[in-house]
């Protein structure tokens, strides 16, 4: 307990396992909250965490309600490599719809999809993908959209693993989410992904309901059709749920400051900033990718989940690595 | 249980009083969750409708975590009269900044506003109130403003019946809140309202916590001040909660349909509508203000809380008045 007159901590977490439900016994489980945790330094500082702030009567006691928090996605709870998921949906999506749009094989970057050159569609940029994100999830209700995200993830494959991406998740990851929740913490999600691209899956996959995913998103409209409501998805973007988003939709959303913040990238350097800033005891992990035998190793100069400014910030204000 | 064949119901609430802590006895509350609800037929479709959602194996049967119930709140859980409530706080506001703003005394609307000349503010119509809000909204952050709220709510009084704001709700919603959660359900606010107008108190006031308040708000930007990270209150507008507004801001905050929904003005018949559109069993309820002795009796001819369309559809569709 010697540490916990610092105000919020922060720590590398450097070994991620790719979720596979049969490499640890039930047994260990039993005993332990964190049985995939290697990390002994990071376990026990959150176990510490978390006993302290539930420790009814002590100095840094925080009520259930104020037990919220918040996991940036690609990168933290699932990969993101060799690029993020929902781009492998955006691909996808592009070739099952070029039939109804034949112009796409003479129009970039539809084309470039069409063709499997991937290096050409993110030479056209944000531009490029931004256009690609609007052609393959607007244009459709909220319902449809639903029912497209779940048929695709059903059959899709990862590239590398040949494994559905729901499986491409961290067991560490869901082991602390659960962990949480037993302790009484409303977990969310706070991801640069699409909310609506999310929320079909992550109650199953995480534990998560829709109500607690917060992600970017396109505008909707509210419109009768033949006297029935819907909302139809437009080519619209409503909000970037990244960086400097981050804590803004955290607070649009909860109306509250998290605890605890989990992320992995320079994205999440902001939503980490403003949860360390709160009042009282607060906890802040960085989920740093080392393992290229198991996973993927990156950090500072990767296009994907770059994590370079958070290091940074680690060292620079003595953060435990 | 004979009309359980019907997807949707709605119902006209007509009796409503204001909430008085002593005016029913603790015994009676023991028995009855409703001990206020003197309209009988509305009183027994709602237990009805809880009983058959909650009924494990029953054919309508609605797991815990799709039990999702909406509630407008000005002039269903708190009164909308002579005027929303949070336009006495601009005003106020406008009042209690004017030393800072000596250009104000010739300025409309704020000019008067500071001659106390309501009708000469509400002649300048939405760009007037506008102004208004966005004046005394803005330019601090999240937490000044809720701190403002706070103060203004600890000393304002109703100008009618001297009362704080925060007691003029109502008595028979309250009961319905407490019934609907003791039964399983999230209930939330979907209010035209500022939604960070609302936070402050609605955990204390209905028991709904922050993150289950959606409202009209105002952009905010992310700021290292002096190295602590704040959010700042901008003075444009971000999204405006009423009409077709309100099943958008559902579906982007909660990502499920409510299967209950309680309004009282044709700003929420979008919201009823989305509600009553879901597939199984739901319930939809108007509250009608037709008491002027206990309280105001206004509809179709209203400024305020208008309710125009909505008994049009409920005539028209026969649902039960």
């Amino acid at each position: 307990m010697s540490r916990l007159h610092v105000k919020y901590r922060l720590f590398l977490f450097a070994a991620v396992v790719l979720a596979v439900s049969s490499v640890y016994s039930q047994a260990a489980q039993a005993d332990d909250p964190l049985p995939s945790w290697n990390d002994v330094s990071s376990k026990k500082s959150i176990v510490e965490f978390v006993e302290t702030v539930t420790t009814k009567g002590g100095p840094y006691f925080v009520p259930p309600a104020e037990r919220i928090a918040v996991f940036d996605n690609d990168g933290t709870l699932w990969s993101e490599q060799p690029m993020y998921f929902q781009l492998f949906f955006v691909m996808d999506r592009v070739k099952a719809m070029a039939a109804e749009h034949p112009e796409w094989k003479q129009k970039q970057p539809f084309k470039a999809v069409l063709e499997g050159d991937i290096e050409a569609v993110m030479a056209g940029g944000k531009h490029a993908l931004l256009e690609l994100a609007m052609a393959t999830h607007a244009g459709n209700t909220t319902e449809e959209f639903s029912q497209i995200v779940k048929d695709w993830l059903a059959t899709a494959r990862h590239p590398k693993t040949g494994r559905p991406y729901t499986e491409m998740v961290y067991q560490p990851m869901l082991e602390l989410l659960a962990y949480l929740r037993a302790n009484g913490f409303k977990t969310y999600i706070t991801s640069g992904g699409g909310i609506e691209f999310m929320r079909p899956w992550t109650e199953k996959v995480y534990g998560i309901p829709p109500e607690q995913v917060i992600g970017s998103s396109i505008k909707t409209k509210f419109e009768l059709r033949d006297g029935t409501p819907v909302l139809v998805r437009l080519p619209e973007l409503n909000f970037l749920d990244d960086k400097a988003g981050k804590p803004v939709a955290i607070n649009q959303h909860i109306g509250r400051r998290p605890i605890a913040a989990f992320g992995n990238s320079d994205g999440d350097l902001q939503m980490l900033q403003w949860t360390a800033a709160g009042q009282g005891l607060r906890f802040c992990l960085y989920v740093h990718h080392t393992d290229a035998e198991r996973e993927w190793a990156y950090d500072r100069n990767s296009d994907i989940g770059k994590l370079d400014k958070g290091l940074d910030q680690a060292h620079k204000r003595g953060w435990t690595v």
